[in-house]
């Protein structure tokens, strides 16, 4: 069975095929209208997001397939006490592919563990959400002619933002690229991401100056800070939000081909005066979301069997405290050895021993 | 691109088109399974209406189409600070039509603007609700040869009922109607719709018992107390509820072809025994909705493109405080000139200048 | 038109052919991959309960055809105040057959008698639920040869579970078979069911050991713990909860042909370590569900008229304070004769006269 747990999962090949495939699918979409016919997606959504719902949902139907779902786990069997490991098993008998939403780091791996069909993983809480970094890959091939030898800007939330995480890591598989982490102190990305870049021989900058900074991109990531983070913080919340807007002014000193990126839903990061400007490609790396599924969903619907990690059964608990380990007790406790650390199969934690 | 967000922006050859069509669907259902094949409707409810949003979902798959949508405003982009604007731009790219439920006043039209594909207006809060007046227009014309020489009665809630608004404002398009507005003191039409009567030439009549003028009526259409409306205030509520209900009894004077209306659900301002008198035509007109969001869907789907409306830009905040302008703040103050007037472009209100 | 509210309204040959149906439907998808082409199920879900509504959507769609429904009511026009009455006359005209659950006893058979397509029966508060006795028919006959000369052991809360009193109820018109109770003082079979068992000449036992009884067993049928049954004493919960466990120990003493059902969603009551044993047939019975419902969805929709069945009209209310008729007061009071007694025609409860 092939899986979309982690893009690391996938070949650098696999990726770029299913890249190409998504280009091929957009100018040739009714060669595509029946390719899943008679097919379900089920999308089961432990924690709302209509948007990523709705572009799954999309996908399946622009390729003939069908829908089944839900997106309110208190209206679920979930509500009575069902593990994910029985709700995985009964579901992947019903539909041929399921996209799965989670609250939980892990959980996508866990439900990969127990499917009969193909899991597609559309966000594991603050852990990984693959398909958004084969939306934001998708767009910037659309425009740059590779991956390499550019160079990024990454603003806003750098330190909870996990599309900004995950496309890194994702970049760093590609050669001599550049990263210019642009947030104020609370929101600088995380120490990990830094040594993976230093250990890969890559090159990054911090800055706390969009203005400073954007002459320098070829393509400029901005994103939202999340109210959702700053619960009990209004003022810091307020101070964090107004730090970076990017304003039609600020567009003076950029490149002339420099390509804007949000993962979106905005708030007010990006000025709307901007939304006009022709290096704008929000809105095309939105709709590009539902031809990245599309040439996804084919994918993993046609792939060979493929082999099994090559996990270690450890007796430890993973200390990440929002890994679905923790909270689905049944699950074996299998790590990924890593020269001489070990790393959490289902949300990637290192373990402390 | 075409629209529905106001019936006033058809022309009456256009509306006659639609409910001609609607009817010969009704009877032709097998030619029509396959005209919106591979084709999606987006339903955005952001305010709850199962009944409305199952008859657009069913018209869809009627006309073998197909759906994605929501009903839950706290489940979607809009609950972490999403604009209309962005999710417009973005649904438009998935779906081929939109039917949005908003409530904010005038919060379809600003859809309007911003989408790539045609938007139907499922209802604006208190303002428009355009395929409810088609649905009644339909229902009416299947009975009734014409739309005039009519008398139509309308009872209930009428000064928050938009439906009756709306269905007035179109029965005024046609010639030589007459109005019998049937209320309590408190829920009378609104001094609006008189002065349009009195300007159109038209006849109407205020009255306070049913009773009393159910002989004159050619077509009666009945209206819900709606809770809602009355949040605070129990008894107020009471005393409005059970002060008009059609019996068995009062339609012993009715004429014997005269038409029963109603835009349902019906709390019980309808007596159950009424149901089964030939007179009775609420269940059928539920049944139309179908059948006119069919026709509606064919036609804005193959119309032409049309010109925009010839509005002003004014810099003044529209003074209604549940336009949808006073929460979007990004719109463009729009206005429509009539005579020495402006009146809101989305939500219709007069400008006080 | 042919309804599903109660196994009972069916005839045996009428049961066991939806079974031969679901075997044949099984090895044999493809060619009922356009049998419901262009049909509508509504799924209407008073009381949500995620996986019975996927498995009827699953179930229509492999027959080709499309869902429309609801699952939250709040969302719904039962919440401006619409009585199940009108919804059903208006769902029944947009939709080809309905699939309706509901916290109500008898709102089911209410619903069948307003509609103009068939009904089948959902879950009708703690009344029936027939489509989980066809599921579990369809699980016992897959395996067993017949349904005659086996022991059912029941395990786990007898008293609320209406899977089990259906299950029994429809075993019962089958020869001779034994019955065999396990559970706590607190949640035995009810005093009715026992009644049915001895009026039929079959052989039943209690026991309060699963261990001591299980040796006896060609079927054990494990049930949950219903938290929701004790709100308001949770020690009283605990206690219960922990009394029956399956553990693979305890499969030792069982026949080595044994089926092991559950209806699924379990908690804690079978150990995971049994989900490996080859008698564990419940993860097939949760598949089980999907072919049941499309041979019952072929079978309802293709089924000659039937004749209403004979009740009478008696001037009294229901005892059961669960019936649909105390909530939806305009249903008619319809009871039916069976000998001496008289018994609510909604919810089957015996009238006190």
């Amino acid at each position: 069975m092939k899986h979309l747990v982690d893009l690391d999962d996938f070949s650098l090949e696999e990726v770029e095929s299913i890249l190409n495939k998504a280009i091929y699918i957009k100018s040739n979409m009714s060669k595509f209208s029946n390719a899943m016919s008679k097919k379900i997606i089920a999308t089961l959504f432990y924690e709302p997001s209509t948007r990523t719902q709705m572009s799954f949902q999309t996908a399946m139907i622009k390729l003939g397939g069908q829908v089944i779902g839900f997106d309110n786990p208190t209206n679920s069997s979930i509500a009575k006490g069902e593990d994910l490991k029985d709700t995985i098993k009964i579901i992947s008998e019903y539909a041929d592919i399921i996209a799965i939403r989670h609250n939980l780091e892990g959980a996508a791996r866990a439900a990969a563990c127990f499917s009969s069909c193909p899991v597609i993983n559309a966000g594991d809480g603050g852990h990984l959400h693959p398909t958004q970094t084969l939306t934001d890959l998708l767009t910037i091939k659309e425009t740059k002619s590779s991956f390499s030898n550019l160079t990024f800007g990454f603003c806003g939330d750098l330190k909870h933002g996990r599309t900004v995480h995950s496309l890194v890591k994702m970049l760093l598989r590609y050669k001599n690229n550049k990263f210019i982490f642009i947030s104020t102190d609370q929101l600088k990305i995380p120490d990990y991401i830094k040594k993976i870049i230093i250990a890969s021989k890559n090159q990054f900058e911090e800055s706390c100056s969009l203005e400073n900074s954007i002459d320098k991109l070829d393509i400029l990531y901005m994103t939202r800070i999340q109210k959702e983070r700053f619960k009990f913080e209004k003022t810091a919340f307020s101070a964090q939000k107004n730090f970076f807007k990017l304003k039609k002014n600020t567009l003076k000193k950029a490149k002339s081909d420099m390509l804007i990126l949000h993962p979106l839903p905005r708030v007010d990061e990006i000025d709307f005066e901007v939304d006009s400007d022709p290096r704008a490609a929000y809105f095309r790396q939105a709709a590009n979301g539902v031809f990245a599924r599309m040439a996804l969903i084919t994918h993993v619907l046609s792939a060979p069997n493929v082999e099994n990690f090559p996990t270690v059964t450890i007796n430890k608990c993973c200390c990440n405290d929002r890994c679905v380990t923790n909270f689905e007790k049944y699950l074996p406790k299998r790590f990924i050895k890593n020269k001489e650390s070990y790393f959490c199969h289902y949300c990637s934690q290192k373990l402390n021993i």
